[in-house]
């Protein structure tokens, strides 16, 4: 049995190595040489073209999306729809939006081509050695997407989910509750680096990682990032996103479902990369307007 | 009939000039030289210290207090509690929190000193023109404060609001509901800024102040500053507050009010004195450690 | 000159009228026949198709959409790009999303018909008596633009706000702001409610629109009323919302602004939706499960 | 050794059950004789007064308080207070608020009475089985503390965080996160249970805690919670709450910190104790007053 993967980033290149160590063959393909020569060096072949990559695959075929949400995975997607024949079955595994995943669905429909979705969660770590992998398929697709999954997830960490984008709304929420937890956490820390005391963060994040109602994997992690630097001077406080907290905001407006930490949580991202944020200059023009309050003039 | 006026500031001096204006006497007293000045090129009397003062206030003597929250009101209202006779009248018009009001007049129990609590509101013009006042007060006091505060206000725009501690229980939660009409406003033109449109803000915002549903004292106020500078360009987007708003969000958790609008715009302010915001630096390092993502480096 | 108004609702008949009042001729539209009467009652044409009422419009024409955003917008709009000629022109003064006016502008392209989209506000009353109206449109559609709806707004209420697009755009965020703000004087109604005095409602907002900082229109309708029944007991807490605050926010999404209070605003709206809501089980759920806390039982 | 127990409640007794298993000795006190014969029947000793409890306890002394926080810890304090003697050592183990332990530790200034505030994590299980305990100490109770908590924590489940409040603070700020965990995961199932597609709640739970990001004890008693009822249909979304999420967000706002997450999460516990809001009554009236939009009407 050999799986295509498209995608040999981040997260397709420990999968890939993954599934050859669980003794899945391998047929990759990415634009960086280096990855190739990585995949090529445990043992899986690559392939410079979709064409090649088809070829080199057992029929019925299954290839694996690791590409970028958006363009990449559209036009890979509709090259695969024109390519493979009935019962081939494409997987996205990559972040794409579940609508998109439901439009993609449709047009394949009358093809006899298979799909499934995969919302895939553990970080880089998982994916080389046991995800978390959540995943809608259609009905025939089931067993096979069973083989592969079971092969790649830890014990209990792989679901079918029910039918194609079922998956990538999951993962959709998985994240939002993601950002809601992390952004809680830093606003912890935050309390104790602006209140009385002084801890050190490093062993309280470890000592809450062990039998406290708040211990899990983010607060391990947190362990280990104010292990490496204690007080995170190094880093900016700007946090960046990749679409899967908006697209649960969205979501929940969509839904009429009142989601006021998830939304915050998206929101004060945004608020990060903001220096000079323009409510601010407003407010602070009102107060002075009003009341005569001075305003901080920029340099 | 005469006032004593303790505070010659941002407010005090111009409320002392509308009332010689309305033709009641003010014996004021400041430790700015340059406001007593002021008063006494006015008309009003300077007293230099609260002997003097109370010495040229005819009695019953009425003395509004106009020096900052805290303990500068704390230790005027102390002395003149020890100094003052039976139905001498106090009136806080400064912002103190309500449950320091509360006790303070709990202090002038059985001591037959009469107090009141006023919140206005108006901005300096006000004080100078007309003002908004809400003002609780003990039932003796009530025609004396009223007889004063409708020399000093607008038509319509004095209220007798129940007894002590009302007064500044109402100021304090006009407060909070002028921070998230504040906030809620930045938030829109931070929004004409970053669409995709281009807009000449003052013309918004003088437009909108004609006929629309926001129009409103703020947004006059939000005109005149875009025509003081049409981007804000010189101004920081640095918010400060000076206590209610947080009272103001005190109380909700206090009496179990969900006030989501009141609360975040005053947290924002917040956010908005941080640089470089520690709860940020726990998420970036976060993503980097769970999905490998970049973080931003401090220079 | 005559103009066409299809629509004749809530906003479309007295728009109408005022129209008449102004001396400029209508020709109306609408499905129910008592808008019909009340238009010819006031001196206005009736017509019972597009076709009939293109054939009453002086050319070139100009018709006003004031029907509901979305399909019927949709439909109306394709039907007048089929029949209507260069120089016609269509003032959609509905609540349409700026997407939807940018790709209906696209599609016009080469029509030679002109376009123009205006966000009005003020209610129903500024619809009879004078609007704000923020209108973008085609360049050479301007001067005819700027005719009637100078007639209809009240003085400086009325802003050519450029291209087309820009009108709907900045209606959107000005019902954004407009949310704050609401949510924001429920919010301190309630804390007057939940707190520990007793305050006549429509005598404090009346007082507050008369001086205060946060004077205005909704301030004025805010004792409105509280003037009708004094503690609102007949109402039910329930706000529903009717698209451009979610607009708002997902604005805020796409434009990276952090809009906390906006979007709040607008989730509270969802929130006030949901007897029962289904994260509050699953919160009271954990409680129970880590803290034996007891959970309430739906009866 | 032999320790004091005051409080034999939903912590106290099985923390007391524990403490023997680990060989310490446990003279407990409770006004429930059920728990008392508890304890009795676990080989513990049982005081109906604390004079009794003092006396069967050696010197120098350690007695742990599990008791509410607020009065009944006040009024035990100061009785220990006036009855102990240098050396002895009070653990207050219940959840004072910090400011209140920084007082009483305060008024034991030349008492030689020594004082160890803890915080305790790990719910009911764990107060049986091993807990999470970060505690502050006089630095000369250190090594005392020390022996008995790391008899009752679990491996790396306990920490010294400094002097005395460090730990109330810290337990404070823990429960502030947890609070914000929870809502982040409530919402999520919210939109999973409003979004277009079928899920068992008890899989996807158990399946995120295997390998997911957001694996955690959390997400394994919400797969608990999903076990015993799928869909959690006898449980009413009202959230109570117990005070430290409420301090948590006074402490963000007297450290200015932005916490927008953990606030929110405290201010929607708040709204759903509402069934019917102020706030959403005004905004429902504002709507009609100026839009004409039908209000719902309570029954």
């Amino acid at each position: 049995m050999n799986v295509g993967i498209i995608g040999l980033g981040k997260m397709g290149l420990p999968l890939s190595l993954q599934l050859i160590d669980r003794s899945i063959n391998v047929v990759g393909m990415d634009q960086q040489e280096e990855a190739m020569n990585a995949l090529r060096e445990a043992g899986g072949q690559a392939a410079t073209s979709i064409d090649e990559l088809l070829n080199k695959l057992e029929t019925p075929r299954t290839i694996i999306l690791l590409v970028p949400a958006g363009d990449i995975t559209e036009s890979v997607f509709q090259e695969l729809r024109e390519k493979l024949s009935p019962n081939d079955l494409i997987i996205d595994a990559g972040n794409a939006h579940y609508r998109d995943t439901l439009r993609r669905h449709e047009q394949l429909k009358e093809t006899g081509i298979l799909f499934a979705d995969s919302g895939t969660s553990g970080g880089v770590s998982g994916a080389r050695n046991g995800l978390c992998a959540m995943v809608g398929a259609d009905e025939q697709a089931a067993e096979r997407v069973k083989e592969i999954f079971e092969a790649i997830t830890i014990e209990d960490g792989f679901l079918l989910t029910g039918g194609v984008g079922s998956g990538h709304y999951l993962k959709m929420i998985h994240n939002g509750i993601e950002y809601g937890m992390m952004q809680s956490i830093g606003e912890g820390f935050e309390l104790l680096e602006k209140g009385p005391f002084e801890y050190d963060y490093h062993s309280v994040a470890d000592m809450w990682n062990h039998g406290s109602v708040i211990r899990g994997w983010l607060m391990e992690l947190t362990a280990e990032a104010f292990k490496e630097e204690p007080k995170l001077d190094s880093i900016k406080g700007v946090m960046h996103s990749s679409g899967e907290g908006k697209w649960t905001v969205e979501a929940a407006l969509d839904y009429q479902a009142s989601a006021p930490v998830i939304a915050m949580s998206q929101l004060m991202r945004y608020r990060s990369l903001d220096e000079n944020p323009f409510h601010g200059k407003v407010v602070a023009a009102l107060r002075h307007q009003f009341g005569g309050h001075a305003v901080e003039k920029n340099e």
